[in-house]
């Protein structure tokens, strides 16, 4: 199923974050794009860590990002955050990550529904179809 | 240019790289790779810090990464770096990650040559190809 | 001199700083004080990437935490933040996390003054005494 | 009980781990310390995996840190860890972090036996004073 649910979080760049190259550091960039994933869902009514006390986790099977601006101390990020699709068990989200006017990032990831007892993957829940009902394409 | 040089540097999952799901955090992989191009070029006569003193920068401005199998804490990685290829301003790195017999996760990088003080992308410098002639294709 | 001045910020606790005990890694809490004395300094018209370009840095020179409670992801912390004195070249911060109406840490740092170019400490700036006047014990 | 156990293991600092002011970022001090501390309690002849499969966890209770000297980008530190005293729940560690000839930082933490399952504290493992019992003052 495609969707067009997008959500937009910011984000303002730590000190911790930074590298000496006075840039944000490339590998950082995962973590805020998991913030903005999980606001994305707190969004639509879900709750990541809700989702885990039901057993269901959603670890990162896939992960690509081209750097296109580099992003510095104390910048605010804007974190757009899209579910573009849900298959079986798999869901797709791809993400902008600006600054200002300027285009910091662009990325996608691909997440796995696991269940966390057999940990095997398993069929994105109906409750959470349900929440995107409205956004399918 | 095409280049069959490849590296092997093994790294210990610290517990700060574990999240509550019990896996070491998909966003840390990206500093495992920083290490692993790092103790390769070095392997080759190359020292990182060395190139930013000369005032040559090497950001990422491309990162894709497919996680195969979870790692845990205290496990040990063997990251297999790879230097594939070498366009004008551009290098190409791969990556295998492993333990013991398994595959981690499977990783692309491209970095660019910038010149410090103009910030603008450069050719990479002639000693460093020279460290890499027997490596060509 | 001392001072009354408190400030409160809150932060989430991101996935990637659990650690597989589920707790809020004990180390993250540096970065937390960190956002915390930014803000609190912020919130008195100094910002600190500002200072830097006048060629002040701040780097912590001692640094001690007890930790009360644990923390858990998505947990919401509130961090009081507070400039206790400022003596010399060595400003002291006092802080106490917060979550709902539980004491998770409560910590101390000295931070010192420095001239980026001499790397030598220097006073406490005029104008940083000057935004803290009514706070003056 | 007291004890005079030592360590010595070598970090070398990553790319990730500066910051913009060019230095060994503060907060990354104690990822370092709990290397150290793994390492110290390995070479004892203790997994601190395998203390954790055993149902104990060993969470930080106190930590504090004296930064004496900056460290950076690719330095080699030395962690010296040693294992000062052990009385009923707590066990109280000490280091000193070296670069070449030159005192990084010095510190202290307190750990906490805790019984996974109840939460609560529980005296340190006989197993684990055994291993101990030739360093004994």
């Amino acid at each position: 199923m495609d969707y067009t649910y997008s959500f937009l979080f910011t984000i303002r760049i730590r000190y911790s974050e930074t590298d000496q190259m006075g840039y944000c550091y490339y590998g950082n960039y995962a973590q805020y794009l998991e913030v903005g994933r999980v606001e994305a869902i707190r969004n639509l009514g879900v709750v990541y860590k809700e989702l885990e006390k039901k057993g269901i986790l959603l670890p990162v099977s896939e992960f690509s990002i081209r750097y296109k601006s580099p992003a510095f101390y104390d910048d605010e990020l804007t974190i757009i955050t899209k579910i573009d699709r849900i298959t079986g068990a798999r869901i797709y989200f791809s993400y902008v990550i600006t600054c200002e006017d300027k285009i910091i990032a662009q990325a996608e990831t691909t997440l796995v529904f696991l269940d966390k007892l057999s940990e095997r993957p398993m069929q994105c829940p109906d409750f959470f179809h349900e929440k995107l009902k409205k956004y399918a394409k």
